[in-house]
C-alpha cells in the first residue's frame, strides 16, 4: 500500500465549496476526500494524520509572476530561485511560474535553458515558466511552437521599455497571431513606453528626479491607453490576451468594456496595487524607492476599481509580480535619478496572508480569495486542476491555514532576501501553519522541513478559459 | 453499518471541476469523493454499485422557476405538483423552487399554506417556495420576515399584469427595502405593464389579435425600461435583484451596466430565450398561441446577447419558468384576441438536455453548464452546498448522464402533462439516464422508479452572492 | 417712411456670430444690420439712436420654462403676469413661455382660456403657453390636436406629484404617441413620485422634517430612473422628448446616452443647478426652505456635469422654472413638514446675468450664453427666427448689454415680487442696460418705460431642433 | 463710393439662419443684410445687381483638407493649385486649406515655402495652409511656433505610412505639447500604420493583391485604436485634437466617448465615406482602384454612424481629402499590387452638391449642411467669420445655389484634372449656379469668370472651438 497522509477536521476551502471534510493523500495525489464524521471518513487510516480542527485546510498557492534573479538595470533580483521559492513556501505558495527570458538577438530555446539552469535543483516548490519575448522574429515566431509542446504556453510581451524588451505593435501582432494558432496565451506589460519615455527624459530635465515623480510620468492614461491597444491588436489577430499588473482603474475600465463584449480577455493585479499607493511612493527622503515597480503605484482612489473588478470578475488573478532588490545597493542605484531605479518589489511570501486579510476586511468572500490566488491562476495558466484546488486526483499541493492567528509583517521575520518589507509593520490575521508540496510536508507548524530540489518543473498545459 | 451506493467510473462534472472520481453514497448524502482507480477508491464497497464508465456524473439539476398548478386567466397550470416534478425527474432535475401566489386581499400566509397543501406528498423530488406577493402592505411586509425564517426567501414582484400581480414603483420600494433588511432576495418581472395594456388595446382595436401580436406590443424597450426601473429602486432600498426571465437584449445590457458598477443585480433566462424566436410565435394559423408567454419570444438576434451574457456571467441562472398550458382547451381561450392566450410554456424536463445541445455546440462548456444549471441556482436561492454541487456532505441528488445518447425531443415522449412539446422534433445528443434523489435512485436506466411524496419540502437560507 | 430705431457701434452677439454691425429697426423688425463703419451704415438715418458703443447688443431672452401666479399647495405663486414680465424685462427677457394648467376633470380649453384671461392685457413682454396635462383621456388628447394648430405646441406631464399632476406611463404613452402625430413636443418633469412618495413619508415618520430632508428623499438616482423611463416611453412612441430642469449628475448622463444614439432627446436645467446646492437647502433654521423646488438642489459635484452638459450641448436650454413663493407666509406652510413648504424659487429677472457670470469665469462662450439663453429656447419651442437672435425680419426685442458694470443681486433692488432672492448677495460682472421688446424701448438705461399690456401672446410653432 | 453689388430676393441660408434677406457687398466684403422687402432693403442701389430670386444665398464652401500636387508614392496628385481651385469655385467652394509637406530631413520653413511656391499667382479662390510634421525634432518643433505666428495653425501627424509621414508615439506626444502651448492644432491621420503594414505583407504574400484589399488590411478596428491612442496622447499633452477623415463606425465611437468627457477633440469626414463603400473597392476587374483612399471605404453600414455623428456634432467637418490621381497611368501604378495604388480620390468640385443631396434626402438640415461644409471648418481653422458664413463684415465669399436644378455627375463634364469621376453618373438635385470670391464674381451663371492669380494666401488664427 502506498504512503498516505490524512489531513482531518478542517474547513476545505476551494474556489467553488467550502466543506467540513477530510483529505486523504497517497503518493504525493489527493486520493479522496469525505465528509467528516461520514462512515467513509472514519474508515481511513494513514501514516501521518495532521489535525487540522478549526483550520482551514486550502490548495497551495500559485503564484503567476514572479521574477528570480533576474537582471534589470545592471543588478538582478535578490532572490534566487532557492531563496526565493523558500519564501513561497512560507507562504503558502506551492507554485510560481516564472519569467524565462529571450534577449534582443538570442533565441528562446537560450534563454528558457538559461532559466532551466538557474532552477533546476533548486527549488523548494514546483515550478513553471512563462517566456519573455524581446525579439519577434521568424525564428523566435516559429520556436513558440516548440514552447507550447514542452509546456511554455504563455509569451508575455512589452508594450514599455523601448530598447530592452520593447515590441512595435508589428511585432505584437505576429506574436498574437501566433498564440492564436498554437494555443498560446499573450500576456501583456501594457504601458505606452515610447510616450512615457518622453515624459520621463523632460521630468529629469526639470529637475524631478526623485521616486515620487516615477509614478507621475507613468500616467494612468497611459497604461489604459496601451491596454485598449493591446486589446484591439488582440482582436485583430484574433487570439486571447493577458494583461499582467494592472494598477489603473482606467485599465480596468478598458477591461471591463472587452469583457462586455465576451471577448477572451483577462486581467491581473498584484498586492502592492491593491495595498499600497503613491502615498508610499512619496515617502520622505529616498524612502520611495522601495515602492518603484512598473506599472507604478496609483493615487488610493485607483484601488477601489481594482478590489470591484476582483470581486466582479474583471480581474481574474492575483500574482505578485516578485521582484525584489534590497535597499541598500540596489535601489539606491537610483538616487538622483528615478529612472535608474530598479524597477520591483519583494511580495512572494505575502500575498496569501494579504488576501486573506482581505477576506477578514470583508472585501472578497473565503472562495474568492482561493480563486484569484490558487484556482483562477491554475486555469489561467494550463495548471488545473492538478494545481489550484482540492480534488481527487490533484496533486497534493495543501495548505493548512490557521485564519484566526496573529502576525506582523516585517524584514526582520520574513525568509525572502531582501533587505526590507513593502509592508514593514502591517497587522494580518490569519497564517500558514502547515504545507504540504506533492504530499510532502515543506512547512510544518511554522518550521521549515523542505530542501531545495525538491520542487519540480512543471510543463503547462494551454489556458483553460478559452472554448 | 448505513446504507450505501457506489458511483463508479464516470466522470464527475461540477460547476468548478471535471475529475475521474467514484462517489460514494451513505444514508442520502455524498460521503465521499475519491480519485478513480486510487487505493482508497478500491478499497469501498457498497449495497449497490452504478457503473458510470463514459458517463457523466452531475448533480441533480435545481429549476428554480416553475409554476405547477397556477391559476392564470381563468383557467391553471397543466402540471400538477405530480405530475410536474415527476417529469422533473425524468429530465435529471431534482429539486424545484416554485411560487406560492399571495392573492390581493389575502395573507402570504395563506398563499404559502395553499401551496404547501397542494405539493406536500405529491412531489417526485424535493422541493421548495418562492413567495408572489400580489399585495404589498404593512401586515404583507411583516409577514416577509416569517418566511424567511421559515426558509422561504425570495419574494417575486410583478412590474406587469396591472390588476393582477402589479406593483407600483413605491410598492415595490417598500417590499425592497424589508428585503434588504431580512436578508430575503427580491425576484422582478420587469416589464413595464401599465405602457404594455395601452399597446395591447391599441393592438387590439386595430384588429391585430394573433398570437405574434403578443411578441410585438410587449416591446423589448418596455422590458429593459422595467429592468433599469428595478435596479435604479434596489439602489434606493440598498438590495440585490434578480431579474426572472430576462428575454432582451437590451435588457441584458441594463444587467451588464449595472454588473459593471459592482451592484448585486442578478439575472435568469430561460431555454425558451435560447432557442426559440418570434418566428415560433408568428407560425401559420394559431400555432404561434403554443410559444405565448411573457416576457415574450423575442426575434432570434437577442439570442446572442443571451448566450454572451450565459458566458460572462452577466446572467447567471437558466431556469424554465414551466407553466404549461394545453394547446386544446387552453391556449385555444385565447382564439381571437391574444391576450387572452394564457400565458407559459413546458420545459421543466427539457432543460438539462437543452443546455446540454449547447455544450455540443461549443456555445458553453461543460462546467458552465453545470453552473447555470445547478450550482447557481442553487447558491442563489440558498441551496448550495446540499443542493447543486457533488461535494461531500451534499445531498446525493445524482444524475448518470449520457452524453453520446440521441434523442428527439416531442410531446409524444415526454412526460410533463401538456399536450405539445414547444421543441417537437428537435435533436439532442445527450440524455439522462439514471436519477437519485437524496441516494433514493428515482429514474434508473431511463425507467422510473420515483414515488409521489418521496420529494420533501426544502426549507432555503438567503442568496449566497452576497457579501 | 416707417418709424426707425439704430443701434450702433455695438458687438453684435448671437449664438452664431459677434459682429461689430449697427442694427436698424423699422416698425418692431428688425429690418438690416450693417458692418459698422461702412457705407452702407453711414447712409442709415433713424429717428432715435442708441449708442452702443463698449457693449453687447443681444437678442432678447427667452425663458421658457415659467410659472406666473401658479396655485400651488394651497397657495400661488406670487408674481403676477403683470410684475413677473416687468422683472423679466428688467433681466434683458422678452419672452417667456408660461405653463397654463389643465386641472383633473376639466379640459384643456378650460385651462387655457383661464390662463389666458390671467395674461391678457397684463404682460411687459411677449408671452407664450405651454399645456400642463394633468388628465389624459380620449378628450384631452383630441384637444391636443386643436392646441398645437393654436401656437400652445408643448405639453408638459408629471411624473411626479401623485394625485395632482402625476400621469401614469400609460397616459404618458397616449400623450407622446398623440404629439408624436400632431407635432407637439412632449415636456417631462422626470421624477419617480411614487417612490418618492414613499420616502417623504418614512423621513417624516423619523421626524425628518426640515427644509434639508426635501433635497435627500428627491434622490438623484430617482431623477435618473424617471428621465431614462421617458426616454423609452417617446422611444415606444417615436415621439421626441424634452425634459425640463435636469439637476442630478446621473440624468444627464442618461441625456448623454440617448442623445449619442441620436435620439431626439433634449434637456433643460436652471440657474438654480448651476449656482446653488443642497449646501442652500441645508441654511440654519428654516432657511433652507427658500431653496424648496423639484427636482431638488444637488450637492455641488454635480455642477459639474450641468455645466460639461451645457457646453457638450447634451443640455440645450437654461430656463428659470421661476416659481416665486414669499419666505413669510408661504414658504412658512412647511414649517415643521418639508412636505409642505411650496416648490419654487424666483429667478425670471436673474437668469441672463448669472450666465452672463458664467462667460465672465469661463465656463461658456459669450456666443454659448446667447445660445442657451435666447436662440436655443426660441429654436426648441418654434419662435425661431423672431424671436432668439438678432437677424433680418426677426422682431425687434433687442438687449443692450453692458459687459463691464458691476452689480449686487438681492431682493432689495430686484423687481420680482418676492420678499427674497435665492442669490443674495452674489456679485455679477454685467447688467443690462437697455431693453426694446418689438422695437419699444421698455427698459432704457436702467429705467422701466413699459407698460402692462404691451407684451402679446405669441402663437408658436413646432419644435425647430427635428427633421 | 465703393463698388457695390447686391444679391437680391433668395433665401439666405448660414448655419445659423434662414431669412429672406437681400445681401450688400461693397469692396469685397459683405457691407449688410437686409430683410427683403423692407424700406431700408429698397433704399439700396448696387453696380451690379444679381437676382437670387428662388435660389439659396450661401457662404462660398470651405474645403479644409485639400492635397493639390501632393508627391505620393513616385507620382504626384494631378490637380494643380490652378486646375485643383477652379474646379473649386465651379463646385462653390471658396476657400480650401492645402498641406504643405515637411519632408524628413528639412525644415517646416523649406516645405511651407515650396507649398506657397506652387500656389501663389495660380489659385481661382483663397487658400491657406496646413502644414504636415513629418520630421518632430527640436527644430522643427520650434518652428511651429513660427508657423502658427504665420497664419498657419494647424499641423497634421501620421500614426501610419512609416518610413515616410509616420511619427512614433514620443514625437506626437511632443508635437501635441508644443501645440498645447502655442496654440495650434494637432490633426491626425489615425490608422495604426505598424500593425496594418504587417497585415498589408501578408495580404500580398497570399496573393491577395487587389484593390479590394486595401480595404481589408486597413482594418476599422485599426482606425479606431489610433484614434482612441490620439486621444488618449492628447489627454496626457492638454492639447486639442481633429482627427481627420473618419471612416469606421468603430472610430466614430471613441470620438464620441471623447466628447462625452467634454474633451477638445474633433472629427472630420469626407463625402466618399458618407457616399461610397468597399462594394465600390470591390469593383470587378482593376476598377476599385479608382476607390483607394486611406482611411479606406468601409462597409456600407459605417455610413450610418457617420450620418448620425454629423448630426449630433462628434462630427463637425466634411472636407474631400481631395487628392486626385488618374486612372490610367497613375492608378494603374498598383496592378497587381494594391499597396502600389497611389492613395487618394479627387472630389473638391462635387462635396457642396453631394451635401446638397443629403439636404434633399432628408439626412441633414440645411443649416446643418453650411456648417459642416462652411462654417464648421471655418471655426476650427481659424476663418471665421472672415470665411464661412454670410454676415456684415465678411468676406464676399457668396455662392448663389439652384436647389432645383438637376445634374449628373461625371468626368465628361467636371472641372478637376483627373480622368475619372468617383461619382460617375451620380444625379444630384441642387447646383452652384453664381461665385462670387471677395466680391468678384468667379463663376457668374455656370460660366467661369475667375483667374488664376484671383486667390488670396489667407493666414489663419487658432482654432475657434477651444475656450
Amino acid at each position: 500500500m502506498s504512503t498516505r497522509t490524512l489531513i482531518r477536521g478542517g474547513l476545505v476551502v476551494t474556489a467553488a465549496e467550502e466543506t467540513h471534510a477530510d483529505v486523504l493523500v497517497e503518493d504525493g495525489r489527493i486520493a479522496a476526500l469525505a465528509a467528516h464524521g461520514t462512515d467513509a471518513a472514519r474508515a481511513w487510516t494513514a501514516d501521518r494524520i495532521i489535525d487540522a480542527t478549526g483550520k482551514y485546510v486550502i490548495p497551495g498557492g500559485v503564484d503567476a509572476h514572479t521574477h528570480m534573479e533576474l537582471p534589470f538595470g545592471g543588478t538582478a533580483a535578490s532572490d534566487t530561485f532557492e531563496t526565493g521559492t523558500r519564501a513561497a513556501a512560507w507562504g503558502g505558495t506551492t507554485t510560481i511560474v516564472d519569467f524565462a527570458v529571450q534577449s534582443v538577438g538570442t533565441s528562446l530555446r537560450d534563454g528558457l535553458d538559461a532559466w532551466h539552469a538557474k532552477a533546476d535543483g533548486r527549488c523548494a516548490v514546483d515550478y513553471g515558466f512563462h517566456m519573455i519575448l524581446s525579439d519577434v522574429n521568424e525564428h523566435s515566431l516559429k520556436e513558440m511552437d516548440l514552447l507550447v509542446s514542452e509546456g511554455v504556453t504563455s509569451f508575455k510581451l512589452f508594450m514599455a521599455y523601448p530598447g530592452v524588451f520593447y515590441s512595435d505593435d508589428g511585432r505584437i501582432l505576429r506574436a498574437m497571431q501566433r498564440a492564436s494558432g498554437n494555443g498560446g496565451l499573450i500576456m501583456m506589460h501594457a504601458e505606452n513606453g515610447i510616450a512615457i519615455d518622453v515624459l520621463v527624459e523632460q521630468a529629469l530635465a526639470r529637475g524631478e528626479t526623485s521616486p515620487r515623480h516615477h509614478g507621475e510620468v507613468r500616467r494612468a492614461l497611459l497604461e489604459a491607453e496601451a491596454t485598449h491597444r493591446a486589446i484591439q491588436l488582440a482582436r485583430v489577430a484574433d487570439a486571447p490576451l493577458y494583461i499582467v499588473h494592472v494598477s489603473a482603474e482606467e485599465a480596468v475600465a478598458e477591461l471591463v468594456a472587452a469583457r462586455d463584449k465576451g471577448l477572451p480577455v483577462f486581467g491581473e493585479t498584484c498586492p502592492q496595487y491593491l495595498f499600497l499607493s503613491t502615498d508610499d511612493l512619496a515617502a520622505p527622503g529616498f524612502e520611495g524607492a522601495k515602492y518603484v515597480c512598473s506599472t507604478p503605484l496609483r493615487p488610493k482612489e485607483h484601488q477601489r476599481a481594482l478590489w470591484r473588478g476582483l470581486r466582479t470578475d474583471d480581474l481574474q488573478v492575483v500574482s505578485t509580480d516578485h521582484c525584489p532588490f534590497c535597499f541598500s545597493g540596489q535601489k539606491e542605484l537610483g538616487r538622483g535619478d528615478f529612472s535608474k531605479i530598479p524597477n520591483g518589489l519583494p511580495g512572494v511570501e505575502n500575498r496569501m496572508d494579504l488576501l486573506h486579510q482581505a477576506v477578514v476586511e470583508g472585501r472578497i468572500s473565503r472562495r474568492r480569495w482561493i480563486d484569484i490566488a490558487c484556482a483562477a491562476p491554475a486555469r489561467m495558466f494550463g495548471l488545473y486542476p492538478k494545481k489550484g484546488t482540492l480534488a481527487p486526483g490533484a496533486d497534493a499541493d495543501i495548505v493548512v491555514y490557521d485564519p484566526h492567528a496573529e502576525q506582523v509583517l516585517s524584514a526582520d521575520t520574513h525568509h525572502m532576501n531582501v533587505d526590507y518589507s513593502a509592508y514593514e509593520g502591517k497587522r494580518i490575521t490569519g497564517q500558514v501553519e502547515t504545507v504540504l508540496s506533492r504530499g510532502t510536508v515543506v512547512i510544518d507548524g511554522r518550521a521549515y522541513t523542505g530542501r531545495a530540489g525538491h520542487g519540480r518543473y512543471t510543463p503547462r498545459g494551454t489556458c483553460q478559459y478559452l472554448g
